[in-house]
């Protein structure tokens, strides 16, 4: 069969394939996946380098379906290709089949997970800034986008960013079908506007008819070709191509057809071609970079520091000590302090402007290809980004973020700059892990183990310097609190973390000057939350005040509230967050406008220190019921 | 003076009031307020319609601070107008004073917070939109943005909408300075390329040297008189102009001046212009739609509805009782029912399209003119405009979140498609209110509720029709809960929302066969949360189990544990909520497997209530003490 005449049989092979495993579940996107389909079967049988054998082999394209929905095409590749069966076809959809409604990593051939649209080609450019700035090697980086989510800001951030970074080992493939979940997009099938648009973000941009393999197969190649600038091809499409019931029709998105059969026909029937992808078109190793053993940087009990610069000094510290470890910025590098990784590490280091998308974006892209990264802004500014979080773990990606600037305690700048709901949000993503260390050598030993963790990996520091409490070299593990004040004979325990622990100590020192001994945990890791520490302070001292530089839900708070809820008998517990809407002002200020300082600490143990005495008095009186 | 002498000098003045405060507070970000001075000056003195005394006139021109960390240059404008004080330039960014480091509507003729970059423009095609689509008045929306936040994508989106929405009553002023917060942008100086991009986007661009006053002036004129498409200017500026010291150069962002008073001097000193601002140039009054009585949607008990469909119904009862009532949607209406309102009441629709940052902006525009904006999307995709929400609380924005097709009951879509954490991260915004509605009777009672809530005010909705529960005008308010069941001897209490509690429903069920009876409560409005009725179940049955289609952080669980925190004797509490990654799946088969069905919820009851008489028992036995 001649080369064009083999993609078109294909095509209507992947347009049958996309019809029939939604036919079978009663539900998915056929439509969505039989304008793209010409796309990917010239793409696959002509242009695609992979290893089916060998899905993480760094010599192998990545392919991205940034329109998820499409996923029936997308097991279609895979069927041509022989790594899944027709009996898989049967599972999709279903529980326990790995053929999800939207593609995720549980298949080994599929990165990251898709189905919030415009994040596919974000993500794409971080593969391929690591394709060509850090593993150095040719592969390329083919993105499957929908015309619909070029509505999503997140798209132009990754145009921008993929013509600054000069990826011309990435493509972006637009199937351009004119129709979205309800109606028509703004642009309808104007691929002219979309071309313009690329064109003015730096790529090179070809339109095409998507359905016309030659003219696909020759984009492909010109896109292969071109030096210094990412390609666009812009293809129009009409979805549902070739069953005249659906096709270029309004009201089928997201639907199995009526008549499946009628329209497989239609088609010409179910077809058995097996695609030969090739190989990868190049041997090769990804570059490495040279190491140094790990020196961490030490602090000075008695001194001050903030942990937002301890977390750079120790960035640079692993960064010089493994090579695999890489740090984007949300161009506030000199407040975040990435600052000195981009200094003294410049090749791993990537500025992601003021994109907080893009930036983790490329944090996800870049993990798929094994580097490490951290990305870092004002933690108030990872709200930016957070459905690419959430979708991150969705991907089962392995990134460290960093939030500086959280809390009333940044002070003058105001609401707008002070993040207060990031441990909540962060905390509900699964698989998160939230740390907010209290002090700079703590800071140090964490950020080394962020980088071994799996899943979205967050670190909250503070702005202001806060006095060191640990010794250098002292080991903390994620998933561990410290008492750092105890009297084995405490009367309440303060949870802090963070600026907040510094609060609890010195309302320590005030309820000494009462004669009260209070416990006193700093809660660096709030989620793992090490419960024993928790339940221990508990049981020893009845009575718990947490405090936090956040909001009230969702946070320190909430975390230890729910390690107790199984308590009994319980503890009286006291929780003291940000009341109102911050303003201007010293962190001093603000903190106590808050209700968070010291003095605000110490009230509240006082006061369940007189409820508790006072309970006690009353259950030695009237007994023990739990019910009176 | 002559006109432009006028503009000049009163340019110095606004760079001299730039660096003023900054220099008093010690911080601040002066040399971003002296680049743009001559833009505002032309503006404010030439173009700007406004009348002082009455900042909510809908005669009024909306200026918005996009570039909000220019508040200096903003304050200095009030001054120049003579509504706020030298004196008042003394309290900048200190506690108490309305002047914050970031602009909020503390100030009377400050609309909308900004500081977060990239929100002020989506925000200002609200607020056009506002004016010609629904006061149909002819006010113009002036928005000053940076060129560093030009890399932000909700920019992006919010140029193809305001060109999408024909808003030729806006105009951005985007002052490239060229640099970032530690160095360049991307583009630097290139103002043809950033006129190339709006001009693909739809807009008519014009660039000028952003210290001619002339130009600017012209540039002003002539976006003024342009129809049917948006105008942005693109001024090319220095940051720093006028003070050599900082002029251009990089290193100043976000710091005061080394010597203000030598940049002042170099400046020509302090002046004292005072701007007349012109007042509005028409009279009018805003657009009134017809409106006839409310009848909201009904629904037989006995029957079934999703409480999607039934936010619909009862949105377009309210929009039709109701003239401010607008509705907005991110391209799922069809999903979301807001596709009801569209067909009934289409000149108060707005399509978001798949742009969920805008399209929460647009709602903060649009209340800004005293709109009532419902705003609807699947609540994962919230997620997406979390920034936005957290900022439109900052904005004291009274908005109306809709998130339908929460949790894993969704069905086969799968994670992606998946609210799993909506209730934590809005929650967690300053002010909300989340509302999660079990019954399509009860979710019509509660959406004029939702239009007269102050703040973010968040609907869940849930996918799968559900049983009807509730009469036909049964009321419900906003902070209730209702007790569904109870036989007055109930021995645990079963709390869900939404999906779980029709399987609380039903784990009764099962309970009642092994004779146990539970108390079922309706956790409707998650946040306020019915502290009494929570605390009632809990002293009169001792055991809670709570159950939510959500992440087990931050959620129902969370909500009800805070309002036992203090709690003494304290109820045993078992929380139910997702526990892995979800697949695709029938909704039970999920529901199951995550351990929030039926099935799950009586388990954790019988191990409540088992747990509960051993402790009763072993408390009989050896004694009351709480710290045993």
């Amino acid at each position: 069969m001649a080369e064009t005449e083999r993609w078109r049989e294909l095509g209507q092979q992947l347009r049958v394939d996309s019809i029939r495993p939604s036919a079978i579940a009663g539900s998915g996107h056929p439509t969505s996946g039989m304008s793209a389909a010409d796309l990917m079967a010239v793409l696959v049988d002509g242009h695609l380098r992979y290893d089916w054998a060998n899905p993480s082999s760094p010599t192998n394209d990545r392919l991205v379906f940034s329109k998820g929905h499409a996923s029936t095409l997308l097991y279609g590749i895979f069927r041509a290709a022989g790594v899944i069966s027709e009996e898989d076809f049967d599972g999709y959809r279903t529980f326990g089949s790995q053929l999800e409604g939207h593609p995720t990593p549980v298949l080994p051939w599929v990165d990251v997970a898709t189905g919030s649209l415009g994040q596919g080609l974000p993500i794409g450019v971080g593969m391929a800034i690591a394709g060509r700035h850090l593993d150095r090697l040719p592969y390329r980086v083919w993105v499957l986008c929908g015309d619909s989510e070029l509505a999503e800001g997140s798209m132009w951030e990754a145009f921008e960013h993929a013509a600054h970074y000069a990826l011309d080992n990435l493509t972006a493939v637009v199937d351009v079908n004119r129709l979205g979940q309800r109606g028509e997009t703004m642009v309808g099938r104007d691929t002219g506007v979309l071309a313009e648009r690329a064109r003015a973000f730096g790529w090179h941009a070809i339109e095409i008819d998507g359905h016309d393999v030659e003219a696909i197969d020759k984009a492909y190649s010109d896109a292969a070709a071109l030096t210094g600038r990412p390609t666009a091809v812009f293809a129009s499409t009409l979805k549902g191509k070739g069953v005249a019931a659906v096709e270029d029709e309004n009201g089928w998105h997201g639907k199995p057809l009526d008549d499946p059969e009628a329209g497989i026909a239609e088609l010409g029937g179910i077809r058995e071609i097996h695609v030969d992808v090739q190989g990868p078109a190049f041997d090769g190793k990804p570059h490495r970079f040279p190491t140094v053993e790990l020196r961490l940087p030490v602090y000075e009990p008695g001194t001050k520091e903030a942990t937002r610069k301890a977390f750079g000094d120790a960035l640079v510290a692993l960064g010089r000590a493994r090579g695999e470890i890489v740090a984007i910025d949300g161009e506030v590098g000199n407040s975040t302090y990435t600052e000195e990784f981009s200094e003294a590490l410049p090749e791993r280091f990537f500025q992601a402007y003021i994109a907080e998308q893009q930036m983790v974006a490329t944090a996800v892209g870049l993990q798929v290809r094994g580097w490490k990264p951290f990305a870092a802004t004002f933690a108030a500014f990872l709200s930016r980004a957070y459905d690419f979080v959430r979708m991150g773990a969705v991907s089962r990606a392995n990134i460290a973020l960093v939030g500086s600037h959280a809390g009333v305690s940044i002070g003058e700048d105001g609401p707008s700059q002070m993040a207060l709901e990031d441990i909540a949000s962060i905390r509900a993503v699964h698989g998160s892990t939230v740390l907010y260390p209290s002090d700079a050598n703590q800071t140090a030993a964490l950020v080394p183990l962020m980088a071994d963790r799996e899943g979205i990996v967050y670190m909250r520091t503070t702005r202001e310097k806060t006095a060191i409490l640990y010794e250098p070299g002292e080991a903390f593990r994620i998933g561990g609190a410290r008492v750092v004040r105890s009297s084995g004979e405490d009367a309440v325990t303060l949870i802090g973390a963070g600026i907040t622990l510094h609060k609890s100590l010195k309302a320590a020192d005030a309820l000494a000057v009462d004669g009260i001994s209070a416990r006193v945990v700093d809660l660096y890791s709030v989620k793992p939350i090490d419960a024993e520490t928790v339940l221990t302070a508990a049981r020893e001292t009845g009575a718990i005040v947490t405090v936090e530089d956040h909001w009230p839900e969702g946070g320190i708070g909430d975390a230890v509230l729910e390690v107790l809820a199984a308590e009994q008998p319980h503890p009286l517990v006291t929780k003291l967050a940000v009341s109102g809407m911050p303003t201007s002002g010293t962190p001093a200020e603000l903190m106590a406008a808050a209700g968070i300082d010291a003095s605000h600490i110490a009230d509240a143990a006082r006061a369940l220190i007189a409820r508790s005495g006072a309970q006690e008095r009353n259950t030695t009186q009237v007994g023990g019921s739990r019910r009176e």
